[in-house]
């Protein structure tokens, strides 16, 4: 296990029997385990086979709990749209598969602002932020200056023709005026939640091994 | 007349004698006269001649009012940072040419969302909107969602490495998630504010020959 | 309802019940609606429904013209040719549904100077002009000389090879060399619009909301 | 010789001895010659040797005239505006070392559409016309729909912002929809005109070794 | 009819119908006629209808020949790779349309260096050449080393990774350090072969309109 | 104060004059202060003022310590190569001012492997790492595969040609294949060590505000 | 023959039956081949022809091997991740064709230093190394770190968002900071095994004609 | 020593200090040593100390030559252009530095087909050639279709324009149809040469640790 933390697949390229061998040997493990961008066929042949697999059909993944254990910490996963929702579950998932508390808030774009400040008391007492924004990538920096804990930018892919897949999203979001926002890949669900949940989860347990 | 508006000179490439040639001119002929992007040195050559040309350091512009005229209309130019001051100098100058009232509104960067939120009465009956803002160019997309007017995105090259030089600006203000927002090219502080000026200034004169 | 204009549904992501959901909805308020770059699908189920709501095959909408009212203004779309015609009907939807006058004017690209010259006449009175164009994007240029009204440009993604999907049109458009053109995305056809209409609106109502 | 056409140097890089030293050696074959981007202090040490050498400071070029020898053809060189004129003199001085015919035409930006419409006459029974022009480089696409004859596109790196240097221009001109359009690299004034002098030359001796 | 030449149609977004109702009616008024990028769809729709307009499937063409006419110049269209073919076919359409004369060569990428020299005798007399090349483009340049007649520069999309789609050979060849070479967009065949054969039209009838 | 620590100043384009009203007025306040970017001459004028103002002329920082306060945390700073070390002083003087406890390790780049394993005993029990690399900006990844907190990669703008200005090294890091790798901006070594520095005040004073 | 190897075939854009046909004949001639980038149908064609031909799936490469002859010197095959495979595979079919001895090493990527460290001993005695890495492309500056010849670093477009389809690991190759690493393009398998393969062959026959 | 290489020292960012203490070292530890990139400055201060470093102005390095050792194998630099000629010498000099026989011959660039051809013989019974070319890079495919060794391709950022600083020829040379053409970064003239010298030190001592 690295870094403290069960093992977590890549689905692409896999091949269904690959996928159905290995969560098999991490269940036999008693690990925790997680796949990510599987396909539906992909996620058909595990679960068929292993009926306490979760597949989260929006964000992709294939999830096996582990051992019981108590959630930490408290971050928060925010989207700016409803296309960005699948990124958002992709995090969301992440999140419980390290046994951190995570809480959604969907469809606060920067154009709409009384959403944001009617939500602002959800704002408080987090560990950390992930933002999950296309477009313009904006959101991270409105969100930054509320808050006082890291803010992980994902860009996503969602929007057309200046938006460049997500690029321009992503030079938004490392331009932030906001000295807490700091950037991952395009459409890393998986990278952001995971930097937000090590924080999390170092935070609550100072001698933890993560 | 181009468009019912005055002469507007672009500097870079002119020579002193030239810009005081055309100055002269445009004097003589009782017209008011705007250059834009004028060096220290062209401005003192201008303005030793002519002590009713007015000289913008900040803006790099050179102005002769012309006749008296009384200005109509409200547009605001907002900037998302200190360093965004000299493409709004030229706006707000251009502005003053058309005879078209201007407010100036610094240092609203959305990483600071009480400043803008503070003066939201100003938002209030405005024709035009001209937002000047560098790095991640979000501040047009806020500003959008709080009017009901035009907003004309002015992206500055104002930023270092991801900015490239104000692309990350001009592309996330061209995918403003909010429909208000329109753009200009980078550091196009003219043409965004004669774009808001031409909108007010028609709808203040809906017989005017612009 | 924001900006005094009632909602617009972006289609791609939504479930064909989501959107019969949310035209039930306005047309139970009354209002008007407009969802954009919905699929043929969306559309069957929409329609199927509700018997007055309009798709425009062409331009990938459906709308819900609500409460009778008059129209406003004069907005001139135009293309350069006829692949741009898909945006140049989502704008003349978007148009429809704000209740503002539209009028059409295709095919005069560039290389055809006559063609836009033999209709001059068509270009005077006008509130804003939309223009769609793709490749070289430089007939918003063109126009915005025989012009004294904003023109805002939409660059489509027309065209192959250096036209890099739209970006060779939208650079082009954004270097203007005439000072009254702004821009919006690539294939933008609704904000292109939107903000025509809203100039025009407002214009011929000083004391509307919008 | 290669072509059929004297030697042509170009500037940077070469010391001043040496490009006295061609000079010297091509005067003394009594050959014409062309360097082309050469500065100040080049030109200085190559007129101050040989009086007959014209050195051309706005178009950065030197020229050995050579054995008389009758112009032949009938080439216009256009620029879209002020800034352009450099580029379209090294053109003009590539076409008086060709000996070929060469006409000016300046400052008819596509913006300007009465411009360009006052001079059609001068389009006439031209061999090939050589379009210099920065920004949105739509000029050429002009051009080519009123003329019968290729029309070489010379981008400038005239602009700021999204001129990118030139590359905007250079992306319009590719994407020309003149099907008589073909272009250069950016700023190249000695290509656009080597290749319109080529054509205008073989066209009017076509038993000429060019 | 443009420039001279009778009309040329592009393929794409165009039905069928469209196509078969515009040759029917060149075809009435006996011009010549061109579509370019059509579809086996298209072609089927127009060649059972009218017997004497010819497909070629590997350049997508279709053309109507027109009134008998004999052809005149020459033009030599080279292509770097196999691959290259159809859009080598497109060029070879036109210049037919166009009543020149043309000839093909194949294959003779610069990495074979021994092919292009066992054919410099073809290289000889002609009026134009069209090198067609993808991946690094290289060929027009050493083409160009080999003639005294414009080359005009067909980039193709042929290659992958850096090839870009095409860019890496159009950014080859705007570069080329033969002076000669001029270029147009990637895999334009059809403008390459048009500019060419004007070329060599009007060079064989300095009196035609063309 | 936002988000608990003192102000930071960003040096371009403000005054001497300024900067030193700044550093007076947080003086006066007993505020800790920071500029970042400053030029010598800005420095020579703020330290001649103040003589507890420390100028860091290798990273380009004004610091002034404010109030005795013991440093928490644990956070490693590490560079690629010995161009590297200008950003990694302006992350170690961030570290400073925020009461963070920082340590350097420099010039261990990918290509020396045999350096950072020598070192791998300084890279347990911290609580962030700040790795600044330029070029191909390999080593965040490398170091993610070593320790169990959160990496920050700095990408800087050492290295020409295909580094294109620290996008290479940008890019590299964003698809590091360590999960626990986020990014900020090309030379961004204040925001890289803010985070850094947030994550282990925080982490070490769970009930601090920041 | 071309560099004393026998032909390599390019397989898209031919045909099945131009295929049999090129294997056929090189196989009268008794002599080895290679076709890469092969269709699965392509395969069937051929193999059920010929016996002796062998289909590499994962490599889209059929490889007929030619004349029996001993494999001289040693090439290392690295790949950085699972997905890598398809592309390794074809450098490992070419470096069978050149009768050069190949191993492979997978999954070593640079976020488990361990896994590298594990292997050193097989980095000995080697030619030449072929390191296929998608994402940051980092594995080459690494492995050159460990070894005295040439590594030939193969960027793979595996990856998304900023990995710009190979172009983030293409560049971070470029930028080694390794002195021993040369690169090819994207995806570029055959390239990078044909010249690892040549160094070994002609180190270990200094007289052969490769 | 890395790679059985005495150390190279990349000069900017060094101070002339730094220089001559390193240089005295090696000098004093009878080691050979090499500075790239160095000043002016910096090669006095070194020169005037050590009057046996050899300072190439041109090449912009500085080389002590260390022990006597005869030189071995045969590599050849070739340039395009004038231009090329700095890179060249950095080149030169880097194979000097590992005791490699080198030969050069410049200007033969792909435009001039003839100079190429009339030094064919020098093509052969080479180690490696190192193939230094700017603007369209086409030199290394021409070269690598007339030797049976590796090419190494340098592309300089030598051009204007669409030559976007070497990227044009670099992209040319990854493109490249010669299968024996492998690259380095722009302007690398001491990679290039590295790789070179290694290839071909180590084929004629098959024992040496290099
Ligand atoms: N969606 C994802 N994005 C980026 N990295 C991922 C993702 N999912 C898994 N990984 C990483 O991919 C690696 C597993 O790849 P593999 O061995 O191919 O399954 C692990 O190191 C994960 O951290
Ligand atoms: N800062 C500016 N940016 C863009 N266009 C400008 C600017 N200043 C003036 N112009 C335009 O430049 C033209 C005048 O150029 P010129 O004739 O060269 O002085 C006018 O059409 C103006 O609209
Ligand atoms: N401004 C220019 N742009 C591009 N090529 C040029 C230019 N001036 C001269 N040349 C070419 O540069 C070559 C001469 O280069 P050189 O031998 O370095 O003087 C000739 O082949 C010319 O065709
Ligand atoms: N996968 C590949 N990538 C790049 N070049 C290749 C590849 N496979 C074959 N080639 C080259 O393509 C040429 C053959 O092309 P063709 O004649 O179209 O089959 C030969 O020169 C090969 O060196
Ligand atoms: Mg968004
Ligand atoms: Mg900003
Ligand atoms: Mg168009
Ligand atoms: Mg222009
Ligand atoms: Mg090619
Ligand atoms: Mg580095
Ligand atoms: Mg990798
Ligand atoms: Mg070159």
């Amino acid at each position: 296990r690295r870094c403290g933390f069960p093992e977590v697949v890549y689905g692409p390229g896999k091949s269904s029997e690959a996928l159905v061998e290995i969560f098999g040997r991490l269940r036999d493990e008693r690990q925790a385990a997680l796949a990510t961008r599987v396909t539906a066929e992909q996620a058909d042949s595990v679960c068929s086979q292993f009926s306490d697999v979760i597949y989260n059909a929006q964000g992709r993944t294939l999830r096996l709990p582990g051992s019981e254990q108590p959630s930490v910490g408290r971050v928060l996963v925010i989207t700016a749209g409803t296309s960005d929702r699948n990124i958002a579950e992709e995090a969301l998932e992440t999140l419980a598969w390290m046994h951190v508390s995570a809480e959604l808030l969907v469809d606060v774009g920067v154009a709409g602002p009384h959403r944001l400040i009617e939500h602002l008391d959800r704002l408080d007492g987090l560990d950390a932020v992930v933002v999950v924004a296309g477009m313009e990538g904006a959101l991270p920096s409105v969100v930054g200056g509320w808050v006082d804990c890291p803010v992980i930018g994902v860009p996503t892919s969602v929007g057309y023709g200046a938006a460049l897949g997500g690029m321009a999203a992503l030079l938004g979001m490392l331009n932030s005026c906001a000295s807490n926002v700091t950037v991952v890949n395009i459409d890393a669900g998986f990278k952001g939640a995971y930097i937000a949940g090590m924080i999390a989860k170092r935070r609550h347990d100072a001698t933890s091994p993560v």
